[in-house]
């Protein structure tokens, strides 16, 4: 939190405790909702939050109502009269609307949608039947539409009629008699043309589009590779149903990248904040993993119980460096998953480069192992042997199995994402800790079989 | 890529082959710029990428260049007459222009700043001396901005006059005489205000705004917390000197999300695409960590090597459990350093929430230690006493120990990315793979003394 903003709450928080209500209706205007939204969160109780929340300037009420977090949310709804619940949601925009009520109990959302005009229940209800992560719930459909007929003049007089309950007016689209998108038109485009020009002679006939079951986060990859504002929405048949705005998008993009961070630490994605979670629901989130990798592990432990006495005959020395060589082809293995896993993430690569990828990381590890191995051996020769006697055949084949431990990890921390993207599984999850446990594994099966054949 | 952009590139192939200029004019003019940058990187070898620009409508070209990779603009550059670099140049936005100069060899810089207007390269090099990863890297000085007694009539003039070659008409800026941000205007306000208003009655005049030296990565995140499409970026003084726009904001909050990923996974970052970087600079970006990793595994060794005398005279068994327990322990700390490190990346805690974050940590892992404690102790009488012998009291041992070492891992986890936050360090380069090393050795030496008290 920036200094200026601690000052603002510190003042707010006076004005709200002297009861100086008007002054501080006039902070409030100077601030932006999500810093309001924030200082409800972290400085007032359950009772302050709602009188608080009963002071905010009309104009900002519903803005502030966006930014808070779920649970104050569903205080909030249960507490207000019908009237103060219909004014929030008559002021929000539909998208949010949505979102609200994805994450309210029944009993609030069939309050939510009584409060609401027909029109926009119609809506909702539309809005809410799209899948989870898929465009059309990410969607708004308050856009601004002409026909491709109409004059400059009189689309700014629209926009001037409605603009001001639509997401963006910023980007509008022109459709036909049958509501199918035949162009995008920019105000931009707009106020450098001519006033009696037709929409029809500005706009982009080729509009990028997508479609209302496409997956949001192959949306936001639009808006990052395209830079656009707002991208409209089509179903089937063609037809504009809605638009995304870039704000949704960035939202997305923050999100995915949060959720494959957790995956590939092997947490089970969570949408709720560090602090806002329960014990509980990080508990749930963080087991399950831990578990099937402690079971996982009973192969590592197999093989060394499998070879330790045949092992144990030639080298006590050659066990102390298991966890050194486990950890190497492990991070090893991860490097590489983890680049391969966010490459197809942010659509750099696909199955299809299966094999380019396989060349590079078969060269890199070639070029790692070598580095590495030379450096182990070294290390051994020159660190280890300081508390320990190693012989130059067992740190030869220490280094060797380093080597080529790694080489495996590498490829295999590549082929695991590619495959499980190619089965539409997710690769973080897959891929990730779950290499760790394959890797482990023949990392071990190496190190012993190389061991007793050499030794 | 998809399917319609597939069958877009074979009708541009097809053209270009055949010589069907004019065709495939028309066919570029519906395509987006980065689908066109896309197609030359992928399809046309140099000689043909440089035939393929020169064949561009010109209102494309400086587009398309942008969106091109470095390598590519470099040779396209070296190629190009002084007339034609002269074209993109005044064509292309300043950032981008700048962005361009960032990654060029001083010739080739020369010979851009020889081609472009007085005026233009004092704003370049202006905008070069900025620190790499602050807001005036990234802004652009191409906005418009009026006085406040400016009437919206004018206002609307000024931007049919000049808008179109600013970055962005949508949000405009108000300054006083000295060029001090007074206010932010919308396009949006302009436009539902009466024609004869003033730019002082409609503009807001408590704008966020950010420094010229804050880190762009701050700057990414108010644009996710705010939902603006542009902020202003002001100087000590604050006088406005640039914007930076939405767009740039997306590309920022994509790129240190693949930065963090990197650095958790023991990989220096790397801004190149995965297939675009050379073996050589692919192995650079991973063997440091890999090293210093294998260098600090030498406690390990040295602790189990120290050990082993003593333990084996109790049991070989404990040893092939070391793996599962280095294992539990790590991924458990992964967990949980990766967590903080994404909430401190993305602004959901700070180091002041130290106390918060180590009190739920520490209740999480006492119910995540007691949950994998059962579970371990459950496996090893059930999964592993089926090819091995292993006492009850050593199976206790070994449970007990996987609890601990992962209460420990998790703490480790929660503090050392915050005391890195805390001394300015980079939390997702210290505390991942750092916290390997440290939660491997302590989670052996609390296996190693807890075997030798009891057993």
């Amino acid at each position: 939190m920036t200094q200026e903003l601690e000052v603002m709450f510190e003042r707010i928080s006076f004005c709200f405790e002297t009861r100086k209500f008007a002054d501080l209706r006039i902070l409030l205007l100077d601030m932006e909702p999500a810093d309001i939204a924030l200082f409800m969160e972290d400085n007032l109780n359950e009772k302050e939050q709602l009188m608080f929340f009963r002071i905010l300037p009309k104009e900002l009420a519903s803005d502030v109502f966006v930014e808070i977090d779920t649970d104050l949310q569903e205080i909030l709804i249960k507490a207000f009269t019908d009237k103060e619940l219909k004014a929030v949601i008559d002021d929000m925009y539909l998208d949010d609307t949505v979102d609200v009520i994805e994450e309210m109990p029944a009993n609030v959302v069939k309050r939510i949608l009584q409060n609401s005009t027909p029109e926009d229940r119609k809506q909702i209800n539309e809005l809410l039947e799209y899948p989870e992560d898929s465009a059309g719930s990410i969607m708004t459909t308050e856009f601004i539409s002409f026909s491709p007929s109409t004059t400059i003049e009189s689309a700014f007089e629209k926009i001037r009629r409605t603009g001001v309950n639509k997401e963006t007016i910023y980007t509008c689209y022109v459709v036909d008699r049958k509501k199918r998108l035949v162009g995008v038109v920019s105000v931009k485009d707009m106020l450098l043309a001519e006033t009696n020009a037709l929409i029809a002679d500005v706009m982009d006939s080729n509009a990028i589009t997508v479609e209302t079951l496409e997956d949001k986060e192959q949306v936001a990859l639009k808006f990052s590779k395209y830079d656009f504002l707002a991208l409209p929405v089509i179903d089937r048949e063609g037809c504009l149903v809605g638009i995304v705005t870039v704000d949704d998008a960035v939202d997305v993009i923050q999100e995915e990248a949060t959720e494959d961070i957790q995956k590939m630490a092997a947490v089970l994605p969570n949408e709720k904040p560090y602090l806002k979670q329960s014990v509980f629901s990080t508990w749930k989130a963080r087991v399950p993993w831990l578990i099937l990798l402690l079971i996982t592990s009973t192969f590592t432990s197999l093989i060394l119980a499998s070879y330790e006495q045949k092992l144990n005959k030639i080298s006590t020395v050659l066990l102390a460096f298991v966890p050194m060589l486990m950890g190497t082809a492990g991070n090893a293995g991860g490097q590489t998953s983890v680049t391969i896993i966010r490459a197809l993430a942010v659509g750099e690569i696909e199955f299809k480069d299966i094999f380019k990828v396989m060349l590079k990381e078969l060269l890199v590890s070639l070029c790692i192992g070598l580095t590495v191995g030379v450096i182990c051996f070294a290390k051994i020769m020159l660190l280890d042997n300081l508390y320990s006697t190693i012989a130059l055949n067992e740190a030869f084949v220490i280094s060797l199995v380093c080597s080529i431990s790694l080489i495996m990890a590498k490829l295999v921390g590549c082929i695991l994402p590619l495959f499980a993207k190619k089965i539409r599984l997710d690769p973080a999850v897959v891929a990730s800790p779950l290499m760790t446990t394959i890797v482990d594994a023949l990392a071990l099966i190496i190190y012993c079989t190389i061991s007793l054949a050499i030794l």
